[in-house]
């Protein structure tokens, strides 16, 4: 049985990850720390755990974590989590980040897009990024992974078969995603106040979000060339779930039915990527809860646009559910071991 | 006080454009149809409107329209509305048809989008499209509107002040909506049953929502030439509101402050049309119940495109809202009487 | 014309005062005020009101409400708004206060209920209960209201007739209410986030809401005997809207079409409640924006007692609405004027 | 393995057996059926089983469910399920019936409250009522079970520990129940129609819901008296969850500490009962997905009434998960197997 640390335990994806721990037939979360709740049982925070998780919250101090623990999840805020993790890579421990922390290869890309300077640029470059899909021989090996983010998540898997065969014009991509409102994580703000926040819908960080460093930086590695996208996320009035629509050009002819091929053949071994035939389309609900993502592809013949769709559960493939795929690839656990749950 | 009749007054358009009506300081419901409902009291089938609206629901027959009827409302579906239009004309009635019938100028554009076979197609071509910003000359001496879709008159505002100043490349366009349930209609489907609707993002009709044609005839009358735009709707579970994410890429070098002052100038002179200014984006629910249509324009230097970003109310400015607007322009009256309303 | 002024402008309720007051054909607001966002322009706070309410928020403090101000309505949190109203009356402004601080009677119900000490025990039982449907004569020769509460509203007009007409037992009401989350207010607090508040019901404050002051010492004075009930408030994963389900016993043999009637007659002049008939129940979609109370009575034969059920919007009859009903009546305006919306 | 059978595999209740099953480590479903979808694949109905689930949908006969079939879940509508459990009896099959066709014991019930005829009188009585926490003696020997109702399971666990130690007065019991949309099932209606149902509330069926009968009939039954109760169920716009507050009078003092040692005494050797301490009280969404019910009780002094709170998931504790723990004690299996989710 693993031993596993979860550092930020009360956020939404560490209650994501210790929920998925306490269900997997091959680990367990034998540590939780929480900055605002330390003292407390973790029941008494997040009571739908009464009776089955009912550890004390710790501080979050590297040196409480028990020697026994196999591998710790740091689930902190960007910025915050860098240092712990420097940290907790020095004491020896096997570590999967789900911070943004460790996804960036320069460190200016942080300044420019996170307004922060990394406290530890000796470590960029170090850690594995954690796409299983893509790179599962390298997680394998490792370990020290920087766990993608959700937007990037449901946007890489859409886009790799196209990058990778070099279908489409590189220049030509345009993202539209939208995001249920824990993507936006557990403080309670203004925005997502609930009489504010339901009947509503809106985009935001229009041209300027984040996640599109990750993007072009993953997109660009998988293309084997620099590109820049547009992207474009939003908020919708729901709590899990991303869509992400997907506009590009192909550079020569095409036609719908080979581009399925496509995807069906590079996805054949990915357990967790179902590519949809037919008429059928990627719905949020039908991941719910899961750590699937469902895709389909469109060619729209009128317009010469190839058109991309994918559906990711944000706080499971987005966030906790890839950290544990992850964890399985690199302790050599089956690849789906805890993650078999149905949507809800 | 102008006396109007609204055929198919029970179906989401239908009770909006009574609500409007009940609010109007010049105008009045005085006659109702509906064809499921026929012989029922209105506010028994629509209780909000009890003690406010109690006419009795009348079957849909032009002869039985009182004379004293100035202006009739037609909110039928989508092919049953051209026969009762055709009748109402020939009858000498003023028309402002709420369904598709009348919107589009081509008869193969209906076998080719919507899928029937018009009925009368010497009247393609006669009625005015309603879309008050940008030809409200017209509407004045008119007798017969087809009033505008939801989908586009929220893509149309966004686009027409880019496309009329030629700034933007017209094979460019991709354009990603969003529209709450409300837009669907009333009559219940199981993709619209509450627990399969709630917590649930969709794209659907992907490259083929009937809605295309109408986009592409009125955006192509405004750039003068013909251009295909891809269009992808999606559902958000909300009641009402729609928004419209619009990419497209400048012809020559731009910069953002000059072109919103080409939307301010463009929109000068237009109450419902709102440009917001600054780091503000549109939300539906600062447009739900109004008439506004709230803009706002985004260039994304680093990638050389606009965003385009456009929120309406699916009900008021998508539909009966804007049925008002123009009835108020045809009949002289204050463009914006009853329709005043601030977002609840 | 009259000028009113709102103090506590930016909250809920205060939005919503602007709003009524801003279609009110005979009142206008000239002074808002905010503590939070003093020096704001209004619009900048709710971009809703944008074009239409672009008055600077001001400090509150009382000197600087404008002279030409006929009314004040203070839109204050539970025990700030004291010290305000009592420097307003004294100023000599006509007052209806939308707190709690001027509707109890004895100061001990204050540290009982509200856990504070009243800091003008004097101005207790000077204010008139602003509930017009019971009080009209009174609310006219007023200049100080205190309006009821939201949970209150909706339970005494259910049960006024039935303890004025000494039909039930006073001992045996249960109160079973359920509100809207915008009852709770505007501040952003972990409860109503919206991904922990949505897809969520529950039972909040059992057996010691504050508003069981409030709705004993008001029922007791209509059935002319101290009383007390149970009273139970839960939370619904909606924005607007309070449902009330209240049982309790006949003191003799009673039937439905009887205690009926009794409904009828007891509101046959109030124009903002309506008696359902026949199986109609109120459901809180009705009287959604509007200042509507719907109420329906049930007698259950089996158990020997009555169902009462009522439905009203918390900020409009629940606060808002009703403010703006006492000021019509205050003033001698029509009693309906700015009243008149219908659900949307 | 145990294999079992479900009978109305496509309604909500039939997708929660299925998804209860498939992650269940001793059984699994071989054989479904379906009376709209036969002949469909059952992933191709509902997409979340894509690869998980993919056995063909059959005609419900009987004579086609497979010999190796262990048990059968019938998930039919009241009054279609009679017929075919009759039938699977006589096959030799062991049967959890969920609807309501064996819950009640006398045929004039069916009359009074269902409004049909049941159809095989003979077997009323036959079945045990399913409900573990009171009846685990008799599942276990028993080859025939009725699968307690949503309503029932929230009111009967809240009230049990109270009848059985007669604390309460039999006839004071007062039920404020409120559902989430998934308990009026699959079938597409106007009042589910999500622009309805969202941001509503109300009552319906006041003192006349069939689920009464069962209530007092078992609550009678655990009393040792005949007794009748108030129950008004309402409807709140959420997909899953229940929760009732019971209203009661006890029969002479008690006080809330003592009450609530006996529901922990009632209760402890019962998995999916979680009595809540201290301030706590009942949330649906911390029972979501799960086959908890969560109880707490309260004391108000000041009206000598006790008030009880329950939430279950209605699809599990409610439905589906009370019939995965009722096969589990049939067969011998762990009474918890394949009911460890956690809420999400």
């Amino acid at each position: 049985m693993i031993k596993t640390a979860v550092l930020g335990a009360t956020g939404y994806t560490g209650v994501e990850l210790v929920r998925l721990l306490v269900g997997h037939p091959d680990a367990k979360p034998v540590f939780l720390s929480s900055g605002s709740s330390a003292g407390k049982c973790y029941s008494e925070v997040h009571p739908q755990f009464y009776g089955k998780v009912d550890l004390e919250l710790q501080q979050m101090k590297v040196e409480m974590i028990p020697e026994e623990v196999d591998l710790v999840f740091t689930a902190l805020p960007h910025g915050k989590s860098a240092p712990v993790v420097s940290e907790l890579l020095s004491a020896g421990y096997k570590v999967i980040d789900l911070s943004a922390d460790f996804r960036l290869l320069e460190k200016e890309l942080y300044c420019t897009w996170y307004d922060f300077n990394h406290p530890d640029v000796s470590l960029l470059g170090k850690a594995v990024y954690g796409l299983p899909e893509l790179y599962s021989e390298s997680i394998k090996g490792s370990g020290f992974i920087a766990n993608p983010g959700c937007y990037p998540t449901s946007i890489l898997l859409a886009l790799a078969p196209l990058l990778k065969e070099k279908v489409i014009k590189s220049s030509s991509i345009v993202i539209d995603s939208k995001s249920g409102v824990s993507g936006a994580g557990r403080s309670p703000k203004q925005a997502f106040h609930f009489p504010d926040c339901t009947e509503n819908f809106k985009a935001y960080r229009v041209a300027g979000h984040q996640h599109t460093a990750e993007i072009e930086q993953e997109l660009g590695r998988i293309a084997g060339e620099s590109l820049v996208v547009t992207f474009t996320p939003h908020l919708i009035p729901m709590i899990r779930g991303i869509l992400s629509t997907i506009y590009c050009e192909p550079g020569e002819e095409v036609n719908e039915n080979d581009l399925n091929k496509v995807y069906t053949s590079f996805y054949k071994n990915c357990p967790f990527v179902r590519v949809l035939e037919g008429a059928k389309l990627p719905e949020t609900r039908m991941v719910r809860g899961t750590n699937y993502c469902d895709l389909a592809l469109k060619y729209d013949k009128r317009t010469n646009r190839i058109i991309l769709i994918s559906a990711i559960d944000n706080l499971v493939k987005g966030a906790a559910g890839q950290a544990v795929q992850n964890m399985n690839i690199m302790l050599g656990l089956p690849e789906e071991a805890g993650l078999d749950q149905l949507a809800l």
